[in-house]
């Protein structure tokens, strides 16, 4: 797919497939992401992959133990309240039920560690869509980056100590098996010029 | 370009040709910047484009000037000691004499605010590769989001009061007319699997 394509038609998915991509497309979205620029070309931005259904089960049971813990505050970002309030209601998984979950994380106190990271979550989601897999950004386990439940979770799973976890994403096929590619318009994200 | 192509050989540019590149493909990079995606989808990247010279060396003078004023701190982040250095030695010019500066901010206290821009960030970076034209980072105004001389400047050219200098990019065609694809082997940037 045409690079400009891949970038303008890249759409979350949030139905997946039961269906574990081949080993060698997962890899291909990981080099992606791990060609991503990085701040004086640091090169920290570590990717721990999930494919085992236990193990993401685990993490996803872990993740809702640890939301209905938690209350809601005025101030609390609207996406983590929503969390907190699925978590409680029941049935909640963090990482939609996709095939695969790959968390990144970067070294504490790195100036660049959520810029690095991001960048190479958007070159993933990018190669994803040219790769026909759907993908999705998931915040959770950042959000939850200080919670000792979850890092000692993530240290079994190769979190190192001196890291932190910047965010993730799932990628697989999407459950009816037809990627939505349908363009969104953007209402927001204004541009100025001099 | 093919996406993953464009993806994989997409490197930083750091010496430009005077020319201008075209309004419409400038207008196409930043276009790929405005489809990343964003927390909530809420769409608050703010792009903010450079491309008159008059203005791009008012801002490089004062860049130069913040920076000669600073005192480099043992615990400084080391590009920003580089540039704080180059600034007192003489001849800095942040943006390296890029003919475009695209500056990118976001809400001030929004969480997502330095991860939907940096998404924005490396879309522009693999769009302009695959447009043939080079880009690199900018993190300088980032690093001076909150000295006050930048901001009253970055204030006449539409950064908002409650907006924070999340990064920024220049782009443009090389010094030498032949954009620099080879790819670079990764050291860093490990995987773990489950």
């Amino acid at each position: 797919m045409e690079a400009l394509e891949a970038i303008l038609t890249r759409r979350s998915t949030r139905k997946y497939s039961d269906v574990v991509p081949e080993r060698e497309l997962i890899e291909k979205v990981i080099e992606a992401g791990r060609y991503a620029p990085s701040g004086h070309n640091n090169q920290t931005t570590h990717f721990i992959v999930f494919t085992e259904k236990a193990v993401l089960s685990e993490l996803a049971n872990t993740v809702r133990d640890e939301f209905c813990k938690m209350d809601i505050t005025e101030d609390m970002y609207i996406s983590m309240k929503g969390s907190i309030l699925a978590a409680k209601k029941g049935g909640y998984i963090f990482y939609y039920g996709a095939p695969v979950l790959i968390v990144v994380a970067n070294k504490i106190g790195y100036g660049n560690a959520m810029a690095d990271s991001a960048c190479a979550l958007e070159n993933m989601m990018i190669a994803a869509n040219a790769l026909d897999l759907g993908s999705c950004w998931i915040n959770q386990l950042h959000w939850l980056d200080e919670n000792k439940v979850i890092r000692n979770l993530m240290y079994k799973h190769g979190l190192k100590e001196d890291e932190t976890i910047t965010g993730g994403l799932i990628i697989g096929y999407p459950a009816d098996g037809v990627i939505n590619r349908q363009m969104t318009e953007r209402k927001g994200n204004p541009v100025t010029w001099d």
